[in-house]
């Protein structure tokens, strides 16, 4: 495929991509042509969501011929969705969708009101009788309540797997997982938090998770309101969520998902959450990433502890085509 | 205020903004500083939401330190909110927002599942029997579901008017007003569509609105299903869309306001629109828009004709400032 962009006065335009070895470093260089519009032709990379994004004299810049742009904290960035099996969940689904909505919970123990995200599935509103079951999906330290719709294509993954029979029709709560936010992209929120930087508060987050956040969804939402129709799920900093959650509430979830995660358990931690019953627990790290370590040692305690899991180990490193293939792959186990 | 960019290899770095009298062609120059952090001190504008974006070498550059950023179509902007009383109620509600979620309704009319913009007011989910009326509010040409919820800030102008008690709790409805786009920034979208362009579907979309996203509305929201319940507005297509919808269905909506609109109506049409009657009609033009002598035109029919109405004049021309101001005034008139 051939990348194109016009810039009349440029000394030096290359191209940036994810799917190069080095993400963060490696570039190509692109030509000037006719019309000072410059270009280069690369071998489409393997079926995966990219992003990537020119570089003119040193300078990042997006693509202004592509609408489609996801946003990963900070950083903007042009898409790239290669189709075959690895991404034929990730566009849209072909009739049904879930609706994402993003209500706001008053929480008392962060001393605000914050926003979250929830996809709730195709036919919710068309059967108000109905119940469903609940995934709390966490995002990483970075990102924010709307990662994992945008990066993680949450809602075309639930859309796919649910119209084609292969997972059960759920709610998924997206949480802001930084307590001194109250949603991302936002103006002028009120600043009078608690401290949560406070040792005595560093759970404080995960407490209004399952304090708050779950009662208001099992108050405002049809959901069934049992641990065996409550998943949690995490990547990096809210696979440490996961972990601490479990521990902390070890009755509350019986669906447990740690991802490339940054926390830890001890076997006496493992032991109490396999008294409370589990269901599922899918542990899944890449085997390159920084974490991975980590997550074996995490394995092993599961094992010691006979807790009956899943560690489910894949290439590559901390990296959101992992997670998409995490969510693709456990959401199919949830609630059966 | 400043504002600097680190560009090591520039030759030319300039700073565009929609504050500038000429917003699509007026550059100011900025200088190299230390660390080659390009910098230029401007007077802050007059209250108000501002885009604007750097000029590397002739390529647009959007502001890697803020993470405020509005789509207008398919160009991605960095904002700059100035506070003041003009843009009091565009920043986040103090402590009471709404909700807005995106759910899809069939579109037998247009062929295909399309998504929309729906806006609830605070307490919608903790009222469970409350109901609600509903504004219908469209976007015009290059615009999609996403553009008043964006650049039009209807969810913070809504908070902030409710929770001040200007304006009654409603559900703002913000369809797709393309009838060959079934929503904004998706990919894989199946292509059975109905032939939109053919002279005998010209009204497809608003056909579409009418019957089938006003149903659809009443039927899964909690809405009061009466005219003097439902009130219809939109800026320019979508202010075409708001007549042709007022005169191709005069006993559905009881508040009309078309917004810098492209569209007009016959003396008949506006007769019979005032024998189905109409509460508020609640015309909005800048004195400078392209569009302005269409909306004197429609004052003078609606004048003629005795329908009694605002002619909303403001300053400036065809810009969301003043399609912020309208929604900020009109729907304070609304429902009352």
């Amino acid at each position: 495929m051939t990348f194109r962009l016009k810039a009349d006065y440029a000394t030096v335009v290359k191209l940036s991509g994810s799917w190069m070895p080095n993400p963060y470093g490696d570039t190509i260089d692109m030509t000037r042509g006719e019309n000072n519009v410059w270009s280069v032709k690369i071998a489409l990379p393997s079926p995966e969501i990219y992003t990537y994004n020119f570089v003119v004299d040193g300078v990042a810049v997006n693509d202004p011929q592509n609408v489609l742009v996801q946003r990963d904290g900070t950083r903007y960035l042009p898409m790239l969705l290669v189709p075959g099996e690895r991404t034929e969940n990730y566009g849209e689904a072909v009739s049904r969708h879930g609706t994402v909505s993003h209500p706001w919970y008053d929480s008392k123990i962060l001393g605000m009101s914050r926003r979250l995200t929830v996809y709730t599935p195709y036919g919710y509103e068309a059967s108000p009788k109905k119940k469903y079951p609940v995934l709390y999906l966490l995002h990483g330290a970075g990102g924010d309540e709307e990662a994992w719709i945008s990066m993680g294509r949450t809602a075309q993954i639930l859309d796919n797997l649910i119209e084609k029979g292969l997972a059960e029709p759920m709610i998924v709560v997206m949480p802001n997982g930084n307590p001194g936010q109250a949603a991302a992209r936002t103006l002028n929120i009120p600043e009078k938090q608690m401290n949560w930087r406070a040792p005595e508060n560093q759970n404080a987050y995960v407490r209004s998770l399952c304090e708050e956040i779950v009662p208001f969804i099992e108050k405002n939402f049809r959901a069934i309101a049992k641990p065996e129709a409550r998943a949690i799920a995490g990547l990096s900093m809210g696979g440490g969520h996961t972990i601490t959650a479990s521990i902390l509430y070890p009755q509350l979830f019986d669906y447990i998902c740690p991802l490339s995660a940054a926390g830890s358990a001890t076997p006496e931690q493992i032991a109490a959450l396999k008294k409370a019953g589990v269901k599922l627990y899918f542990l899944a790290c890449g085997d390159t990433d920084f974490l991975f370590e980590g997550s074996q040692a995490l394995d092993k305690t599961l094992t010691e502890q006979g807790l009956d899991h899943i560690f489910f180990v894949s290439d590559g490193g901390h990296v959101w085509s992992n997670w998409r293939l995490y969510l693709n792959t456990f959401a199919q186990k949830l609630f059966k």
